[in-house]
């Protein structure tokens, strides 16, 4: 076995997940993650966890979704599957990432409904979700197998205390201000300036723990919750939404709603998850990309959020960990995350001051406080 | 896919499990079951089950197993998940049957006997195990993958309910009968007498379907817990237990327990399974073999058991549904079943009576009541 895996799923649980001794464990194995299955479970045994495998088939859930009649339940055994759990561990790395494509978007929404009460009861448990580098995600990616493992493991196999000392400078920042605004005008592409509250949020250092309210490996980035958004924003990084292809999307917010949208791709994608319900069409999130091991757009929402000189939105659901003590944030089945590059033509300001242009905080070398 | 797996499915899923709307089902899935586990949760899907896949990969357990210190215990997860579903379909075919060959007996045993509560509460469900053809399966068999598969498809798109009918007359032989008495004399084998007792047990006719209280997926034989054994028995089928060739066993039993034992191959794991625990050294299981579409052995226990013209003894645990309501049976952490091939210089007597000559029964056509 290439060693890497070793290291990658010691990093999972000791670093990112903190199993313990006793820890009753779900470790959710894709179709093509099964390598790293293999060491997440050698290192659960060694630790002395209780495990319970599931598999995280696509092809499985395509199979069943499209013969339901969509009156869908949650099933008893699921929820006190996820109930009694203390950890899970996501290890995603299917065989074909467009495995769900030909499955409804009514369907897709009538299944996540349904299933709200597990979802909250497995993100309750000291979750994380990783990858293991597979064909299909080095597909996805334009990429070369041996050049997208290489990626991979160089996003993965970090410093992540020094990277959540820096991480911290920018938390500070945000848990001190009151107001986002991000603006960007290439010319080249519709302009983007929207603001948004911050106030009596708490941003996550996300340093891919569980110790940090962190629960992306890789992660790498700073994220809150925002309210009360206001304004246009264009999102030039594609994305792949439910197995589609979405790109060039465009939203104009109003008291915190989407008001309008538009995408150049998938634009009918985009209106289901606004649809879901009604926090869909509200932000959940705010997230600044700092994974600077994350150098390229590989088409998979678990990295491209985390590069660094780029910020994205999420339509949907809020994380806890944002919010005040015993606060709701919004509410959704969905999270959504849209994302736009910051490299160039861009400033991040809080409370009027810039904080970061084209990429580079005010805290990093380089930083220029004016534009030139 | 091959229309024979969705056939297999709807057999399993439909005559087998008796899968109804709303049951909380948990479908494993072994490395190279994939196909299996489409078609299966699929079928749910059309019928409105709820599926919870899980990971049935001996690699990930024999990873598990090696790096940890022996002291397991039962994960309340995966108790709280067997004690809340309705259904368990265990879809086998991994990719190597000596996967597992390298874990020391101790471990496994420790391993078992830790998880006593929830192998009881997955057999609470309506339990059924198969397996899908894998190259591995048609290895272990001595066979090309498009003969195995043929083999298996045969074995398990039978007509079951004619099957029953048939199997239904030994039942009634069985259920109406105090001794069964085995007797074998082939030239070149030591040779096999062995008397036990059937008072008060109930046979079950074992048609592939829990409504037969029936749990394997191909099965085809009737069979009972037997109890007092006493004498010689040599099995000349060989198996594999726990991943190790075992070959010619030959035991001796005086009182229902195992005085003397002996194998060609493979003794140590024989004494490893006898050391289990007290029940280990005790039978749970008489059987005899009634699937006529199963012709040859494939060294897979799941076919061999139920081979025409075969009977097994198990040695450990022993089937609820072989015993007075509220009466406890044979108990072990173990069940591992030996057979011997019953075909020539043998039969079956039931208080004194021969019910069966060489492989063929009273009830068969060709029955010839004395030796000839």
């Amino acid at each position: 076995m290439d060693e890497r895996i070793r290291e990658h799923a010691d990093v999972l649980v000791g670093w990112s997940a903190r199993v313990e001794a006793g820890d009753d464990v779900v470790v959710d194995v894709a179709e093509d993650a099964h390598d790293l299955g293999v060491a997440v479970t050698e290192a659960l045994g060694e630790i002395g966890a209780n495990v319970v495998s599931t598999y995280g088939s696509e092809e499985l859930l395509r199979a069943y979704l499209r013969a339901h009649d969509g009156e869908f339940e949650a099933g008893a055994h699921e929820l006190a599957l996820f109930e009694n759990a203390d950890v899970y561990l996501r290890l995603g790395g299917g065989r074909n990432t467009a495995a769900t494509a030909d499955v409804e978007s009514e369907t897709r929404q009538a299944y996540s409904s349904a299933r709200s009460e597990i979802r909250e009861a497995r993100m309750d448990t000291d979750w994380v979700s990783t990858v293991h580098p597979t064909r299909s995600l080095a597909q996805q990616a334009g990429m070369s197998y041996e050049a997208y493992r290489e990626f991979v493991y160089g996003a993965i196999l970090r410093d992540w205390e020094s990277l959540a000392e820096t991480m911290a400078e920018l938390k500070t920042i945000l848990d001190e201000g009151r107001e986002v605004r991000i603006v960007r005008d290439r010319p080249d592409q519709p302009a983007t300036d929207v603001r948004m509250s911050i106030e009596n949020r708490t941003a996550v250092n996300s340093a891919a723990s569980v110790a940090y309210d962190s629960h992306n490996l890789p992660s790498g980035e700073v994220f809150t919750a925002p309210h009360g958004t206001d304004g246009e924003v264009f999102f030039d990084v594609p994305m792949t939404i439910n197995a589609r292809r979405v790109r060039n999307v465009q939203l104009t917010f109003e008291d915190g709603e989407v008001v309008d949208f538009s995408a150049e791709q998938g634009e009918d994608v985009l209106e289901g998850v606004l649809d879901t319900d009604e926090g869909a069409s509200r932000l959940g999130e705010l997230g600044i990309g700092m994974n600077r091991g994350i150098d390229r757009f590989t088409d998979n929402i678990l990295f491209d959020e985390k590069m660094g000189e780029t910020v994205h939105l999420a339509l949907g659901r809020a994380y806890d960990a944002n919010l005040p003590e015993g606060e709701g944030g919004n509410e959704s089945a969905v999270h959504v995350d849209l994302i736009t590059d910051m490299s160039e033509h861009s400033r991040i300001e809080v409370d009027g001051e810039t904080i970061q242009r084209d990429g580079t905080f005010r805290f990093e070398d380089g930083f220029e406080a004016e534009s030139s």
